[in-house]
C-alpha cells in the first residue's frame, strides 16, 4: 500500500517579511496536494522589535545568545505575530491551519542546550516529536503551522532552529507518510553561480554532492543545509527540495524549477 | 445520562502578571476535575509593550481603539507571550495544553466590528464557535488555552474581549457538557463591601440580583459581568462562578469561598 503524501515546507523570515514573496508562498503552499505542514523561521522582525524594546542582541563568537528578554521577544514575534498571521492567512484561503510551538500538545520534545564553552541561554535542542499526535491532526485535514519554539517540559519556552524542527518532523513522520521536505528561500534553488538565478542545479544526489563540495560549486551556508538534507533522506524522507516560494505550485510536477535532492537520482 | 463536566475558567491580565496569583491559578486550575478550558485576557503587558514600541493607545469616548500597530502588539502579547507561556506552564504540570486564537482551527467565527459612530479598528465581535472541533479536542484530553483574538476569515486577526469569548464558548458547549463558567479575578468574589474581602456574597440567583442592583450593593463594573452571567445561564450554562484563583481548587466542593451564580438557588 502506498503511503499518503506529506509535504513539509520550511520558510524563513525573509519570505514572511516581504509581501510579494509571502503571497507566492501562500499561493504555492495552498496548491500542494496531499497533507502538509508549514514550519517558519524568525527573521529580522524579532531583531527590530528587540531593538525598539531596548533588548540587546548578545553574540558570543558570532553565535546569537537567547537571554530571558530576547526569549520574550522571540515568543512574541515567532509564536505570536508571525505564527498567528500565517494561520489567519491560511484560513482565509481554505486551509484549516493550527499554530503550534513545541509546547502546544507537547508535539516536540526538547531540552535547554547544556552550557559548555558557551551559554546559549534559552536555546532548545530537539529530542523528538509526537508523531502520533501530528498524524492525528493531519488525519483531520488540519494544517499545522510550526513556530521555531520548543519547551523544556519544566515550564520554560526555548528558542529553536526552524531548519532543525522541519527536519526532525520530516524524519519523525517518514515511517507513516511519503515525506517531501521543502526549504523555501529567496533564491530559485541551489545555484551553480550565486549571482545567476538561472543556474539552478535541478537534481543533486550523494555522488553529485561529493563532487560539488570538492570543486567548490557548493560552499558556505549551503553546505550544512545539504548535509541536513542527506541526513533526512537517510532517515527515510523521500525527497528534499530547495526552491523559491513560486516553485511550490509545481512541486509535484516535472516543471518544478528548484533543486531536488535525493540519495540516488531516479531516471527522469 | 448525565453530561460530562466542563469548567471554563476566564482569567484576566492582573492574575497573569502577578507571579503569586499566577501560581494560585495554575495550581487551582490543575486541581479542577473533568474537562477544562482556560481563556485569558490581556492586561497591562500589552500597554507597556506598546508604549516601549512607541505605539499610541487611541481612545475615543473612553473606549480603546485597535489600530493596525496596536493589533500587532495584541497578537504578540496575547497570542504569543501570554498564551505560549501559559501553555508551557500547564504542560509542566501535566496538562496537555493547546494554545488557540479564534483563527486556529477556525474555532471562533467573528467579524470586524462595523463602523457606526465610532471606528473601533481591528476589534472583533463574536458570531459563534466550532463546538464539534472543541469537543473533539476535549475528548482527546486536550486543554485549550484561548487568547482574546479572533479572525475575520479574510486573513485579518481581530482584538476580541476575553469575557465574551469565555461566555460564547460556554454557551456553545452547553448542550454537550455540564458547563461551569468561572471568572477568576483578584478579589474573593462578588463583595457586599468592595473594601472587605470577607464580605463575599456566596450565592446569587436572579431574584437576589434584582434586589442587589436596586439597593446598589452590586454596581459599576460588576453589573455587566452579572448580566453576562445570567445570559449564559439562560443559554444552558449550569453555573457561573466569580472567585479568586485560590478558590479554584475547591470549585467542586461546598468549601468554595467565591460567588456562585445560578438562575435559581438550589437547596444547599
Amino acid at each position: 500500500m502506498s503511503k499518503t503524501t506529506l509535504s513539509i515546507v520550511k520558510t524563513g523570515g525573509k519570505i514572511l517579511e516581504n509581501p510579494d514573496l509571502l503571497q507566492d508562498l501562500l499561493q504555492g503552499f495552498s496548491q500542494i496536494e496531499g497533507k502538509k505542514i508549514l514550519v517558519h523561521g524568525g527573521g529580522k522582525t524579532a531583531t527590530q522589535v528587540a531593538e525598539k524594546l531596548g533588548v540587546k542582541t548578545e553574540m558570543i563568537n558570532g553565535r546569537r545568545i537567547t537571554s530571558t528578554e530576547m526569549l520574550e521577544v522571540a515568543v512574541m514575534v515567532y509564536g505570536g505575530l508571525m505564527n498567528k498571521s500565517l494561520v489567519a492567512k491560511l484560513q482565509s484561503v481554505g486551509m484549516n491551519a493550527l499554530g503550534l510551538t513545541g509546547a502546544d500538545l507537547n508535539v516536540i520534545q526538547a531540552h535547554k542546550r547544556p552550557v559548555k564553552e558557551i551559554d546559549y541561554g534559552w536555546a532548545g535542542d530537539v529530542d523528538g516529536i509526537d508523531a502520533d499526535m501530528l498524524t492525528t491532526l493531519l488525519d483531520q485535514e488540519i494544517v499545522p503551522v510550526m513556530a521555531p519554539l520548543t519547551h523544556d517540559q519544566q515550564g520554560n519556552l526555548l528558542n529553536t532552529n526552524a531548519d532543525t524542527i522541519a527536519s526532525t518532523v520530516a524524519q519523525g513522520l517518514a515511517s507513516q507518510f511519503a515525506v517531501s521536505l521543502i526549504f523555501c528561500f529567496e533564491k530559485a534553488g541551489v545555484l551553480r553561480d550565486a549571482a545567476d538565478d538561472d543556474s539552478v542545479i535541478r537534481q543533486i544526489n550523494q555522488h553529485d554532492f561529493a563532487a560539488y563540495s570538492e570543486d567548490g560549486t557548493i560552499s558556505d551556508g549551503m553546505l550544512p543545509k545539504l548535509h541536513n538534507a542527506f541526513t533526512a533522506l537517510e532517515a527515510g524522507v523521500e525527497q528534499v527540495c530547495i526552491c523559491h516560494p513560486s516553485g511550490l505550485s509545481t512541486l509535484q510536477s516535472d516543471a518544478f524549477p528548484g533543486t531536488r535532492i535525493s540519495l540516488q537520482t531516479s531516471n527522469a
